[in-house]
């Protein structure tokens, strides 16, 4: 790796010192047997006789609790549709994913439904034109949508090709990201890290926060908030050196946007950055690689626009292999 | 009204300013023709022989916005499901509830449910085998909460004695808050004010907040929120000064709860405060009123501590109502 290019040093007692403040992570345990069984049976697979390729897709926001027994916590906007829908694509494109998402997010393969919850509680069963039937009963216009919903979810499922943990808090997010980045490692450069998730810039160190709820009676709040490690560093350099890596860059002021993007691409070793404006993020993004920015249009309102940008990345990503990571 | 026991005077200025810098609330016009056509059809309803009474519940917590095009916000935790419940028994009880909710919080009449939005894409038609031979091979376990809850909430709508309206940060909720309380001034006594919702304590005002997202450039963020002013001070005093009130007190600290909600209610001049600790307020609350304090302890797994809660407030309405207000 050039490393005039590659990603800086990240501030090693920085990240130490977040780990360190982080409070246990629950289910830890439970979240690493899932993904070795996941991961034992993926590496049992194919794709059109090549070993399968891994993506790791984050979406939704983390919050940041401000008191240990959590009633007040600061938020990141984010629906959390372009992780799901991205997710979609990428396991019709033939990758094994891995959603970590925001509890309460958009979820893949219901997000046009009107709960994700019906994907657990109908079931198309042999006797399926009644299920149909109901569902037709119950709203004319989802009928089609829900049935075939139902059935990608189920093949995803089936098939072993995707597997979904869930985070709330920027502590649990970058836990389970350092997890899944560990247990992706044997994948090397087949590995992909798609990492639409909104993290939170700044936290309130586990130690230094109040044990009870804050109170309010005397004055304004003064409250100073510590930057998070930029743990993208760490990513690429420690705990997934070959993968291929894309992050997500959201501005609401696009005077400062590509900019931003070229930084961050420069400064974490990002291979691509997709750079998106709030007002217009369903509408358009740019892909933001070295020496290239690409536009990426939404061309209807029938379509997706993660439709076209997982097949731009599928696309680099295999050039990406064939070159051994470069 | 005994000014010694009556609510301290809001710092007028604090709550103009607070007014004046929120932004305007979309579809405030659309809330108010919702608010004047419900209070219509319950002025010509009739409790057994005597005029309705109406109770406001406010349910989940509100968001404080960071950036004025917001992607962060600060939060308050509140699953809503106190004043969901509460909202069933005060229908049953035979008042009209306007329930002014936290987006996305639990919902009355679907808080065992898998989700809401169930209730608005199934129908009891005439033929109402074939949906429940629906649901039942859906969930067979959910099936009688499902039938029982779509009759209570179709017959609670049809017979207009429940109005929806959701809030998200607390800028809407303190406008909404007054929107209904103006449009409850006709209900005098009758009028009940049931405060579960989670207000936050500090806020930014809007026009000292970012246009844009904060930058994480440069270290360690300080900031600086401004206290919300006490409005149950106003609403008490100002508002709807006929109207018997209750608002909620929750500590994550047992040593300070009972003095606090003690102080609440001489403060703001609140008619009970409903004292709950985070670790157990779905187990028990403290009812406090002047001179008294009663315990409410859940019966066993089955059965809502909110019924109880309702009950003892219904009568305590009663008796208010029965006394002049005093």
């Amino acid at each position: 790796m050039d490393s005039r290019n590659g990603p800086e040093a990240p501030q090693e007692s920085n990240v130490k010192s977040f780990f360190n403040s982080a409070p246990p992570l629950r289910d830890g345990d439970l979240i690493c047997n899932k993904l070795k069984e996941f991961m034992d049976r993926i590496s049992l697979s194919s794709e059109n006789g090549s070993p399968v390729r891994v993506v790791c897709v984050t979406s939704g926001g983390t919050t940041v609790p401000l008191e240990q027994r959590c009633v007040r916590y600061i938020d990141n906007f984010s629906s959390g549709h372009r992780g799901a829908a991205s997710t979609e694509y990428f396991v019709k494109a033939g990758y094994a994913v891995i959603f970590v998402y925001r509890r309460g997010s958009c979820q893949p393969y219901c997000r046009y439904l009107p709960q994700d919850s019906f994907l657990e509680f109908f079931d198309l069963t042999e006797d399926s034109t009644i299920q149909v039937y109901c569902i037709l009963q119950v709203c004319q216009s989802h009928a089609t949508m829900v049935k075939k919903a139902i059935r990608d979810y189920r093949k995803a499922v089936e098939e072993g090709l995707l597997l979904k943990i869930p985070f709330t808090t920027i502590f649990e997010y970058l836990q389970i990201l350092q997890m899944v980045a560990k247990s992706m490692s044997w994948t090397a450069t087949r590995g992909m890290f798609y990492l639409a998730a909104a993290v939170s810039d700044f936290y309130v160190p586990w130690e230094s926060m109040a044990e009870h709820k804050i109170q309010s009676a005397a004055g304004p709040l003064d409250m100073r908030l510590t930057q998070v490690p930029k743990m993208l560093s760490v990513l690429r350099k420690e705990w997934a050196p070959s993968a291929f890596c894309i992050s997500f860059k959201l501005e609401t002021d696009p005077g400062i946007l590509l900019q931003k993007a070229d930084m961050a691409m420069r400064k974490y070793g990002m291979h691509v950055v997709v750079a998106n404006e709030l007002a217009t993020y369903k509408e358009e993004v740019i892909i933001v690689t070295k020496g290239r920015r690409t536009a990426v249009r939404r061309h209807n309102k029938e379509t997706d626009l993660e439709e076209q940008l997982v097949y731009l990345l599928d696309e680099m990503h295999y050039e990406y292999i064939k070159q051994g990571g470069a």
